[in-house]
């Protein structure tokens, strides 16, 4: 019986952590046992289809391909050229790719990786939904499921099996340009959708043809630089690391995730790609990764030419390796193949390091299949493109649509009304979708689906072409979607401004801005529209809360649109003028100012302890829109907190339960979310952290009672020592506008 | 002659580290002997003067001074009820104080402490000094110490013996409210002028009727708080800490600091007053601090109901005390006094740890003399309000002003120019004095000098009323200082235009501010300015750089002027007119927009990666004006640099000489400044950092030579294991647009 128990146990762990099979495990060690050095180095060096590639697209050079696949063994290939390829084109690559493998001696097959963000992004036509910001604001797990789905289908049906998503990056400095990446600022919401991607990208096998590796991005703290601007420095105490940004990492690990990436930065001035602190200690040790660690890209060589904390490029790459990195995303040429070779005949790297990766590389492609057949799958092919993909990028943007302002419920639009569409985005298919949208950039319209709609178009679609008009050309940035003139004339006509305003697509460092002001041509329009006395109502489609502050008490209505992928324009059609009743809830505090970017879980000394400033309030947190804002177009109503006690005691748990009535004339999804207070603690307690949700939907009229089940692990915080715990002390829990304490009792 | 040594060693210990004589010691210990647990609380209770004193001014309240003094037997009172009092005021109210405590059982001399932040802020008529970012731009430590001597005059000439200064705070956060206390954001400047001011206060013997016992404000990190808001919570990283915020405290020590001031706020979660790493473990035993550590207003209270780190008011008494405070500036009430008390009896606090906090009280009391004469000391009054004090602030307001532009040489302007003197700081004396200024605030002028001169009233002094004319009123705020009609119409007849912008007076959290961005009506202001089409030069009397970013390109010239004390109008009007050739140095880095606020010591890594943005470039440093910025009438030529020797080996020392000339036509003063900067380091090394200045004075075409002797001391830096460290290495020194290399060798 003990016997058993224990078998049972370990079969379980062994499934949980790596997912291999015996064989696989055995086909790896044989492996290992006959590789070379160079075999070995090979397959930790990652490089981007461009070294592999001729000019024409999809194109590949035969001898540059042979160069790498077999005189350097490279174990990884990533990236396209430009662009999105066809299904067809990713099955010529993948397969003269892995044809070519057969000409090495081992002919271990290639594992190629992507960046399929939000849906699919090279493949053209695959099915892009919002982006992780717009995915947050649905606070809908299940719905994170389902479009994570079928970015691993459709990668898969490309003939790539490891996608290098999702980000698990804390979205707390607004500037920085990966922010729509991000589930937003608080660490629940991104530890609860992180897991649930990781295991849908994950859970049903990696031999399975609908499933892919996924990769936890970018290890630790990336999203937190000073300045905001991408791969700057971070300075961080570790509590707050630890408090913050390290759970969602924690759950991942916990939920399988089979690789992780690296953030280009430092951290109080040490490059992550140095740290054995965070690599191994924290990442391997701590959370007990099993997966492959891998670089960004040329991660290695910056330790030496941007860091400064490498003299040579060969101290650079043992730095990386005896850190814990077990594939370097070199990517353009292959020095760290050579380096590292270099560096492990001087006994600068030991072979137990360069063993362990490889074993952590090879143990990965057993379980994807790769040993049995490295060549797009047919079964997965049969996967692309399916058309109920195009419902379900319906209803992520449906769900991710935010409502913030609505005065005299200006909102919904009668259908006969005279609309007209204003504003830069109002024509914008790349502003709708962002970055990673069939280019790495998002920016170039030309090889995103034909059937993609704007904003412009779809509330024709829905109320007539006669009744809207527009002052927007297409591009964005065309010099008549600034013009105030034009749009004042246009607007005579109008019974209602919609203006479209925000950010065109941007990712990485070319969406480094200074500033979020809006741009100050988008801010003249604002001004001109609302001097025309028709009600404007301000629909925003971007990446990064970006300050309207100065603009925003002249609009009547404000939707939050974010990046939400194909269906966005449709999805804003039907919000504005009434066919879907919003839910969304913005996933960040949405700022005033520079000087007011402070996150819903602040700490009370936020507050300002002295007033003699007529600008000031003494209220530390006053957001243009708080985290968790979003209108409906019907009302809830909630009852009082019920607890199953007064007290929680040592490992118990607690259940909280609330009724919410749907108080309104239309049926609507609403979000239950529940915060808790520590009234006293060790470190300063934050005024509220969330800590459970869940969406209901429910009929006018309805009720229904949200269970929650709390226990002490709910409530805990990472003391002034690092660890994290749980204080015995008064707590309270809040749902909406109610209230109720308990005492925890160690 | 071993015996000997030792016993001098001991005897300079003695003298250096505390000063008080073998006497003082005794009469400590015997009092301490003698006092009940009530006494000794008593004396670790500070009360403001508004406990003790009626409605008019300077006037006190018998029965509440009896309250204070005989019954709860406070060891300090400090602060005034509203403004400045006259010297003649000060002396009875300390009189009153110290006959009051002869009623008391063992006459303990009361310490009385006050706010004399750039000269006795709150004596009537004392000689008010740049503030501290002000003299840092003068790069003079001389000067500095001279100010200070005279600041520790008037004070002692007011029966007071406590100063609350100077503000050791590192300035690298712009929006906060107290940048203008700070040296600026460099940490060589910081220590060096913070080591010399408190030397200034201290070193005569603090006994001398013209020394002060200082206070190093305010430990630790109080400047870096997240949002600028003034005591709101600071997250960093104790390597940050250590390398930039914590020398000026620790040089401060080794100067002789009698008493440090405890930061408000919390780092990393934990108050600053209920740490014991920070207080006891840290300021105690690393930096061997020996004085009295007195919390900031309220701030033990604080831990209870603001930082909801101790759940009851004595907890949080008990929390601050074992931490490691000695007094407590309660100081509106005598709970501390009561809760202190109970939590002894409770054993909660060890009475070890009251007689430590009572014997570092009673020893500065004995060290002050305040035990052989507590009353106004005739001596000391008479170093009140000397003639010579009117010339050295105007020295001092001289070397502060900073030329940052100055266009086709547009200054200095003929006297014969017909002038135009706009904008809100014109006709204001309180923006050009700031903060401390006779009231906490400084903004009521109704307590200024009278012979106080504002910018219109210094040009019109110097070039004849007859050249100047003016748009705006007395009071910063007044309407018509913002009349951009008035100001075009007034133009027509003027050369040129001086515009005045900046901020008016602020101390604190009224000075708090959301945005850097300088108010709309100034902007507006300094466009309708150009639009005039005369050349317009920009004075900006400011606390902290308030962007100019859209309106600097058309300014001819600008004029940094801080705020800079009395003598500031004179000092403007010099520079601008000819009479002063400007040698000002900005101590910060003056930004251009949120996004930019980088420090001239950042990290190589603050250069952006890669350029796909018209906006951007690859400089992560591009400031509106830089750190070390000043430009001057004549011009200097550095010859290159000179090293004793290409090696620096262990403790050695390598000397740095450079020549320089001045190669214009007007005598000068200069400052060279030697940066270093470690090629490769265990840390990202920052790009540069300064390592010693030295301020020349040049006449025109003379050269002289200057010399620095730098050990490896100087090319430390504090590693991830928290220890200050000198790797081996090649290092660069900077001089100018000099540059020469070296090897230290361990």
């Amino acid at each position: 019986m003990k016997q058993l128990a224990i078998a049972t146990v370990g079969l379980m762990l062994s499934h949980f952590s790596f997912g291999q099979t015996p064989a696989d495990k055995q086909k790896v060690e044989s492996l290992l046992k006959q590789m070379t050095l160079e075999e070995k180095v090979g397959q930790m060096t990652q490089v981007t289809l461009g070294v592999v590639a001729t000019a024409e697209d999809g194109v590949l050079d035969p001898s540059a391909l042979k160069k790498a696949v077999v005189d350097y063994r490279v174990g990884s290939i990533l990236n396209v050229t430009n662009h999105a390829l066809s299904v067809d084109q990713w099955g010529k690559v993948i397969t003269q790719i892995q044809d070519e493998t057969k000409n090495s001696r081992l002919k271990i097959p290639v594992l190629y990786g992507l960046d399929g963000i939000h849906g699919q992004t090279y493949t053209l036509d695959a099915t892009l939904f919002p982006q992780n910001i717009g995915m947050a604001a649905t606070r809908n797990p299940e719905l994170a499921k389902a479009v994570t789905k079928v970015a691993a289908k459709e990668l898969r049906a490309s003939g790539v099996r490891w996608n290098f998503a999702p980000v698990l990056d804390l979205g707390r400095q607004p500037l920085w340009s990966r922010f729509p990446e991000t589930y937003g600022e608080d660490v629940y919401i991104g530890k609860t959708m992180g897991a649930t991607v990781i295991k849908a990208y994950e859970e049903d096998g990696l031999r399975n043809p609908t499933a892919v590796a996924s990769c936890m991005k970018h290890y630790l703290g990336y999203s937190a630089s000073r300045t905001g601007k991408d791969r700057t420095p971070i300075y961080m105490p570790e509590i707050e690391m630890r408090e913050y940004y390290l759970p969602q990492f924690r759950e991942a690990v916990k939920a399988g995730a089979s690789t992780v990436m690296i953030n280009s930065s430092e951290i109080n001035g040490t490059p992550v790609h140095a740290s054995k602190y965070l690599l191994t200690d924290v990442l391997r040790k701590e959370l007990g990764f099993e997966g492959i660690i891998v670089t960004d890209w040329e991660d290695i060589k910056r330790l030496n030419d941007r860091h400064f904390v490498a003299s040579t490029p060969r101290a650079a790459v043992a730095m990386a390796v005896n850190a814990g990195i077990d594939m370097s995303m070199v990517p353009t040429d292959f020095s760290f193949y050579d380096l590292l070779i270099e560096a492990v005949k001087k006994n600068e790297v030991p072979m137990t390091r360069i063993d362990d990766a490889v074993r952590r590389i090879l143990l990965l492609k057993a379980k994807l299949g790769l040993f049995d057949n490295p060549y797009p799958e047919k079964n997965a092919a049969a996967n692309f493109g399916k058309p109920e993909y195009q419902r379900l990028a319906l209803d992520a943007a449906h769900e991710a649509m935010t409502l913030l302002k609505n005065d005299g419920n200006i909102l919904p639009i009668p259908k006969t009304a005279k609309i007209l569409v204003a504003g830069p985005a109002a024509q914008s298919i790349s502003a709708l979708n962002g970055c990673w949208s069939y280019t790495w950039q998002g920016k170039d319209e030309t090889w995103y689906p034909k059937d993609s709609k704007t904003i412009f178009q779809s509330i024709s679609d829905k109320i007539g072409a006669a009744n809207v008009t527009t002052t927007t050309a297409k591009g964005f940035d065309a010099p008549q979607n600034f013009d105030t003139t034009a749009l004042k004339t246009a607007a005579a006509n109008a019974s209602a401004i919609i203006l479209c305003l925000g950010e065109n697509a941007y990712a990485e460092s070319p969406g480094n801005i200074t500033d979020l002001a809006l741009p100050e041509n988008q801010i003249n329009l604002a001004k001109a529209a609302w001097a025309t006395g028709k009600p404007v109502i301000l629909v925003l489609t971007e990446g990064r809360p970006r300050f309207i502050t100065n603009i925003e008490p002249q609009m009547k209505g404000v939707l939050m649109a974010y990046w939400s992928g194909k269906k966005t324009g449709e999805a804003i059609a039907d919000v504005l003028f009434g066919d879907y009743n919003p839910s969304g809830k913005l996933p960040y505090s949405y700022p005033r100012s520079m000087g007011e970017i402070v996150m819903y879980d602040r700490k009370p000394t936020e507050e300002i302890r002295e007033i003699f400033n007529s600008d000031m309030t003494m209220d530390g947190y006053k957001p243009l829109f708080a985290f968790g804002a979003g209108l409906s177009y019907t009302t809830f109503e909630y009852g009082d907190i019920q607890l199953s006690s007064k007290q929680l005691k040592g490992a118990a748990k607690l259940t909280v339960s609330i009724t919410v009535k749907n108080t309104g004339s239309r049926d609507g999804k609403h979000t239950v979310e529940l915060y808790t207070h520590d009234q006293y603690a060790s470190i300063t307690p934050s005024i509220q952290r969330l800590r459970a949700f869940q969406k209901i939907d429910l009929k006018a009229g309805e009720s229904k009672t949200v269970t929650f089940t709390l226990d002490k692990n709910d409530l805990a915080f990472v003391n002034e020592k690092l660890k994290t715990i749980t204080e015995p002390g008064d707590f309270d829990v809040m749902i909406g506008n109610k209230k109720a304490t308990f005492t925890y009792i160690q």
